[in-house]
């Protein structure tokens, strides 16, 4: 496995997609072979279990099945997608990974954190992205930008209230205290080009250090 | 939770589906409130599920996702209807459980009994059932019966050889040796009558053990 991985973490709206993809392109720029995706990144497989849990139809759906849904989701696309690039010595970028599901579900939704990592430790086999960059970014904010983009399709998980999107922000902050060595806060309120620059010069300077 | 979970278990074609019925019907005979289910059991989100894990197109499937996925299924199915009769205070039998998965994929596809049995302690948590039958019927008896079943439906987990046949069939001998106090061999080798009226007998002992 001689690629590296990094992950793109924070609240819907905290500007984390942006930011990726233009730290993808300073990348590519610079000739450094890479990656960018998503989850489930257009995987068959992790695409039919995603309709299952964004079906809004689902309403009876308990808290644990839609943790080992979203585990067996991230597991295929891992598997189709992530390792073959890895393999071929690339950076994979990748928009949410196994954080989202810590947040998302451990700590906003009351499943633990503990647990889910433990779920999520069986479908991931021990590949923690090298770092993960928080795009720190207050819910209020994040939530303004959310409803001004007329392209955003509404889905299940999307009817939260103020109340989830602040817990969702408390448990990124929760990481950063738990995995300080891998889950690096980023200071959102800045521009996209400022925070994709510092991001994608940290993932340059860890490629040097790994040569 | 004032009812009993029962579970029957083997290789397919090994009777357990039948023999499973006929202790439903002693047991309602004799006034015992009881419930007869097997997964995914009528419940659409696990439905949805099975319906991915089945699907003849999914040859991608990766075996940490066939894992995860049958433990989402579970957990809805039990959420949904195994822990409703359980709390009306019926005897519940279930057609395969936890450790169809324990034998399918953690044994015969090399999974690992352990690790698949960690996930579906999450899906499950806790609710093993108080007795688990395991119709001991040899596969090539069992390979037979299942081929002269003109019902039987073909789906991808069938496309398999006798040597897998025979895994299964060591897999679930290995759970009669691992956990002894809840794995119980039936010998499937008399007639269902006689395999029903003794399991019906050990479950009306457990019933008025618990009294």
């Amino acid at each position: 496995m001689s690629g590296h991985f990094f992950t793109f973490e924070g609240c819907d709206g905290s500007g984390k997609t942006t930011v990726m993809e233009r730290v993808y392109e300073i990348l590519t720029a610079e000739g450094i072979p890479a990656v960018k995706t998503r989850e489930p990144g257009g995987v068959p497989i992790a695409e039919q279990i995603r309709k299952v849990i964004l079906d809004n139809g689902n309403t009876a759906m308990d808290i644990r099945t839609e943790v080992l849904l979203f585990a067996a989701s991230r597991r295929q696309h891992l598997v189709e997608k992530v390792l073959p690039a890895l393999s071929e010595g690339k950076v994979v970028l990748s928009d949410r990974f196994v954080d989202s599901s810590l947040v998302y579900q451990g700590y906003a939704r009351g499943a633990g954190i503990e647990r889910v990592r433990n779920v999520n430790d069986y479908a991931i086999e021990g590949l923690w992205p090298e770092a993960t960059y928080f795009l720190d970014c207050e819910p209020q904010i994040c939530l303004a930008r959310i409803h001004s983009d007329a392209g955003h399709e509404e889905n299940r998980l999307d009817n939260e209230t103020l109340q989830f999107h602040n817990r969702v922000y408390e448990g990124f902050r929760e990481l950063v205290r738990l995995y300080p060595e891998r889950v690096i806060p980023v200071d959102g309120r800045r521009t996209i080009e400022e925070e994709a620059q510092q991001i994608a010069a940290d993932i340059k300077a860890r490629l040097e250090r790994s040569r």
